[in-house]
């Protein structure tokens, strides 16, 4: 199974590095927009310019888009999909309909088979919520986000004037997330199930009440939550805000029996010290369904929800009953 | 969809439950290997003679097989397999592999879909299993079971001469959990991961020294595990000791990143009230996917890892893309 990477960010680096664990997968190259010349991958992998990318079309079978979903990807899916098996991250919950059914028409009309909105949400925690929901029908999900960086929210503050750097982190009100844990279905709203906890560098003589102001008002970002703002040194951020860590949980608390006097909490969470290395990872395992489903000839576009457990596993069925069941 | 209970205990009560919460199955019977004037169902479902259901081949799309692992559904699922679309919970691990080929063959013989192993574990902890290495292929993970009641080692007590009652329940050890939960690998035995506390009402007159050293001493069951045994009287175990509990965690570790240097936790953890009820909620849920994977031409046996989540769930599609994804 051949595949390509097209985008070389923080996601196409997080691919490149988890081919090393994963035998079956070999990586034949990264696609760029920059000048490949410029860019020098970390396993020596081959560089080729974006533009070329339909020379290649016979010696890829799925191409793993690592753009970003405000601009990239809405084009590039769709226009990458009539000539490759693509999988990408779009993670735009909102237009996830409207993507799926663009790539879908390109998809079919090239053969192809592809995935959308693959990663942790959308991603896993979308599996948790319908395994939870279809298995405790009668109940309430949840999810949390964080502790973690929000990468969207960090860029809105760098947009104000006088801000250098900024850090958004998500955290979920750890009273909520207990009281949901324990089996209780509060009405929670935003306020109540989400803290933002934002790390700027100012520039220098910048207003920085202003700079609170802005931030805590903003509609949609920060308005309608708990926000605090600190302002830090440029080295503070350097040194304690390198990494992008995430995480969160889904939890369906569902009720069962006769009389539905029982109760049951199912919870799926996750620590992530690497949001784009995790994304990463689930990328290449839903690519080997993609592979392995387009050979058996399905066309179109599909997302997470439509994979069985077992096509993303590199074990044999077989293997899967005897060690995994 | 229609479908129908073979056997009618804890289980296949669940099953009749789970009813009122899934408005797109009907139920149109209960078959009991008993007589069936002398089974009364809770919801005033039909009972008929398991030796009729023949008659009823053409009303029924999915059978849920509501029998026990260790002497009924080896025997019951491959025999029924070759008439019906079955559904079973199959627990004994070490024996999938044979219960599988055994379905499967009868199930293609009759052009059948048959799922075996449905449940929490095997069921959903083997999906979460999959899940975690697939997407983190360099790490460990670990499986915590309880705190909850298990039925085969409660049974084994009750075997013990001088032994009335008896019930046992699986306790995760907390510095273990606790370790893992934090991202450790540690190398546990099983004496490490669980303790077995037992309760026991021990006949009048009976020597209840001896009944604690079989029990603690019992190979398989008890004599790898720290074990505590504690008599009580038949009142208390009304009481106390009535409901079938359990639950447990998944927990994967694993690392990402050029160098490893990215760790990652992923744990997927059920509380249930009521181990019977889960399981009869899940069989439902996957006796949906069958019927519609059956509808698509699919025959043989699959498990719980061949199912995409979105055959679980009564959502269509378009719906699922829209509001769970």
């Amino acid at each position: 199974m051949k595949i390509a990477i097209y985008g070389y960010g923080n996601l196409g680096r997080g691919v490149e590095a988890a081919m090393r664990q994963n035998p079956d997968v070999d990586l034949i190259g990264v696609f760029s927009r920059r000048d490949p010349a410029t860019v020098s991958t970390r396993t020596g992998t081959p560089v080729y310019a974006a533009s070329d990318i339909l020379q290649y079309k016979d010696k890829i079978d799925v191409l793993i888009l690592c753009g970003g979903s405000a601009t990239d990807l809405p084009e590039l899916t769709p226009a990458l999909a009539k000539d490759f098996c693509v999988v990408d991250s779009f993670d735009t919950h909102a237009n996830i309909p409207t993507h799926f059914a663009k790539v879908d028409a390109a998809a079919k009309e090239g053969g192809n088979l592809c995935l959308i909105s693959a990663g942790w949400d959308p991603g896993m925690f979308s599996i948790a919520r319908v395994y939870g929901q279809a298995i405790l029908p009668e109940g309430q999900d949840y999810t949390f986000w964080g502790r973690g960086v929000s990468q969207g929210h960090s860029d809105a503050i760098r947009r104000i004037p006088g801000v250098v750097d900024a850090r958004q982190y998500t955290v979920p009100v750890p009273e909520a997330l207990e009281a949901v844990g324990h089996g209780e279905n509060p009405t929670l709203t935003t306020r109540d199930k989400h803290t933002r906890e934002c790390y700027v560098v100012a520039a220098e003589g910048a207003d920085k009440e202003a700079i609170r102001e802005a931030i805590i008002t903003m509609p949609n970002y920060f308005a309608d939550y708990d926000t605090t703002v600190t302002f830090i040194t440029a080295e503070e951020m350097a040194r304690d805000h390198a990494g992008l860590p995430h995480g969160g949980e889904v939890i369906r608390n569902g009720r069962t029996g006769i009389h539905g006097l029982s109760t049951h909490t199912i919870r799926y969470s996750l620590r992530l010290d690497s949001n784009p290395e995790f994304t990463a990872s689930a990328l290449v395992a839903f690519a080997r369904a993609v592979y392995r489903m387009k050979q058996r000839g399905r066309t179109g576009c599909v997302t997470v929800l439509d994979i069985a457990p077992a096509d993303l596993s590199p074990l044999s069925p077989e293997e899967l009953r005897a060690h995994m069941l």
